[in-house]
């Protein structure tokens, strides 16, 4: 990731809507645009949420504008009674609003072409804005954003020129207008020095056990080393600051290289890299293909793996052979290892790789059987217990994991995949 | 939902952690808290967001404590030199911090029990809490929160006892601190009116013009009638204040009901219901099996309906047949349909769901074939482009629809598995 830097340029983004506030929805919008801001080498030290309410929408607007120059708002551009995310920005600046015709005809076209006969009343108001700013437009929806640079009220500390961006709430909307429009638009304005910042993905490992592997690095100031944990992973990010983009680089690489000296036996890939994508490149690379025969994990696996876009080039076939039948009849289980050993069991989980891999006729096959709970545990065999299988050549490996008896059934399952992709990683 | 309210009792989230500000993970327990919170009946008007600074967090507790009672934060109480919460809020209000051996035993015995040898030294801090703050354990983990009663400053406007509640970032351990131990305390120091909600759940049809049918119902005031959309979806809330609990009921429900008279075409489900949740309630309560051939979905649609507990009963069988050969072999889809038709139509869709139904011997048999990209697509058969077939005693039915040529491919793939969801509902 790599961005250019102006000291002054601060961004603070705020999230429109009561839905937020209930808990109703996540706010994946604001991390998409925390992201975005970060990869322009744009500070954001702050994110509000706010109900869809004028004054406090007034309230959160004041506070941003007095520690923050760009202020991007997400939400609230809809065309019910409750999206009034424009109108709160016009009454705050005690600024005109004016009905854009030519845009007005562009939403009702827009209906026209979903087969519409007229547009809906409501949505009139989406072509009003305030009278100085520019529109953003919206290809995908009705509700365009704007754009308006603008000077901060006089009750200001120090008045100051602000730049006010608003998008709607609906995520592929506002990520598709970012892309297609701001983008380009904050590019042009910021400079300064160089920010460039590589992050490092673990698994396996929990987050302190790998920190005080590497906690010398933490008290570095450029680059800095900052840690963090997610469900099933660890990541350790390196950012840098410099005069020029090879200046960056150079230092990033350098605290990587010494990070992967006492970490590198958990490390799995960099940045975007998740362990599907690193899985399907090997594949693609090696020109191997791959089966999978899941039980707990109930397509989970699967639905991960073909994910990757171009996943049918090594991914024939799937099956979920949730019942012993399924096992027994596709699989070529035999019933007595079923009976003795139990489905879930380094025996069944054995015989599932190896037959996943005959049905499919793949180089690998894969096998995930388990009890992912809530029910189903016993004291021998507890909730959260899971068998993999992996049948390469004439070689089956199977490898038994307990992930925690407290986990719910959605942790367990992601674990499970989580553990599989990992497994079919190293084996490449 | 079910909450009570004290019209004095305002609380607000702060979540804290740099990890959010660069967007490198989305911000659910915000979500969670601003949930329950909602489902207490204690209101929140804001959610703040900052990095891991000691003078920044000072800066949003100030705001925050000017506005609610109750601040709630989350995320660094971790043991890494980035995690300072804890430290930030000592300082805030110039408490002393103490060392509590006991604690610091605990977590050193979680790690023991792990099978560590001892505890990493960095976790010591996780055992300095302010004098006067109450911990509020987790049993997941090693950072334990605080339930803090403290009285704001004499530099504010009116200094009062708010309350200060920390959690660890991490979901899971939140979530069970939070249900095990604040739901109770809050629901003590919470009483007042009651406040009841109901969520009705919408699919196959846009925003406006689901808000247009109903739009008379926006301006009542009690209850309150709000939309919004998500991907694949369009959520109505109706929210009543009343004094009594069956009052509040009555009030959503004769709302509700109104509201359905001009939907319920479109109309799904309530709250927490799931279109995975409710074709499981279906299947289960029919006593009728499932069972689903894939291909564009990769097993997505058969993940969707495992995720839901207990999914064995009706399911015994799902495949992923990417390849021609495996359509063939498994299916028996002859090789002249999949040529002269393509894998992507409504024959083969038809032969698919016929073909599985046959193979899982299940009563009902679902199949998936489409287009999700990026690449694939052509002028007849574009991106998007996805046929789904479904086959119930001796009657096959066939769908074609087309996502939008713009959508990415998780989109498509998640939209398919919506439809497909729907059609099944329906159709049980």
């Amino acid at each position: 990731m790599l961005g250019v830097i102006n000291k002054r340029m601060k961004a603070e983004i705020i999230s429109v809507g009561t839905e937020l506030l209930l808990g109703q929805i996540t706010n994946t919008n604001a991390q998409f645009l925390a992201e975005e801001l970060q990869s322009l080498g744009i500070e954001s030290y702050f994110q509000s949420t706010v109900g869809d309410n004028p004054e406090r929408i007034h309230e959160v607007l004041s506070i941003a504008l007095e520690r923050s120059d760009i202020i991007i708002f997400t939400g609230g551009l809809g065309p019910t009674p409750d999206d009034l995310t424009h109108e709160a920005i016009i009454s705050f600046f005690k600024e005109k609003s004016l009905l854009d015709k030519k845009v007005l005809k562009q939403i009702e076209n827009k209906f026209y072409l979903k087969g519409y006969k007229s547009m809906p009343p409501m949505n009139k108001k989406q072509a009003y804005k305030p009278k100085n700013a520019k529109w953003i437009q919206n290809k995908l929806g009705t509700a365009n954003g704007i754009i308006w640079r603008v000077r901060t009220p006089f009750t200001f500390s120090i008045s100051h020129l602000a730049t006010i961006i608003t998008f709607p709430g609906v995520p592929f909307e506002m990520k598709h207008m970012w892309k297609h429009t701001i983008i380009t638009y904050l590019k042009k304005i910021c400079k300064g020095s160089i920010l460039y910042s590589k992050t490092l993905k673990f698994t396996g490992i929990g987050e302190s056990a790998l920190a005080e592997k590497i906690k010398k690095y933490f008290d570095q100031k450029n680059p800095t080393v900052a840690p963090y944990a997610s469900l099933g992973e660890v990541k350790i990010r390196v950012t840098a600051k410099a005069k020029t983009n090879k200046q960056a680089k150079q230092l990033v690489s350098k605290t990587v290289k010494n990070v992967l000296k006492y970490t590198s036996q958990y490390f799995y890939g960099f940045d975007e890299e998740t362990l599907e994508s690193l899985v399907a490149n090997e594949l693609k690379e090696k020109k191997k293909t791959i089966a999978f025969a899941e039980s707990c994990t109930g397509g989970y696996l699967s639905k991960r793996l073909t994910d990757i876009p171009g996943s049918s080039d090594f991914i024939k076939l799937n099956i979920v052979t949730y019942s012993n039948k399924a096992k027994h009849q596709l699989l070529n289980i035999p019933n007595e290892i079923l009976k003795k050993h139990g489905a879930v069991s380094s025996q069944t989980a054995a015989l599932m790789a190896k037959g996943i891999k005959k049905l499919s006729d793949c180089d690998i096959g894969f096998s995930v059987t388990g009890i992912a709970g809530p029910s189903g545990g016993s004291k021998e065999k507890p909730v959260g217990l899971v068998y993999f299988g992996l049948a390469k050549g004439n070689k089956i490996k199977t490898q038994k994991v307990l992930f925690g008896t407290n986990s719910s059934r959605s942790t367990i399952r992601f674990l499970a995949t989580q553990f599989a992709l990992n497994w079919i990683r190293k084996e490449l």
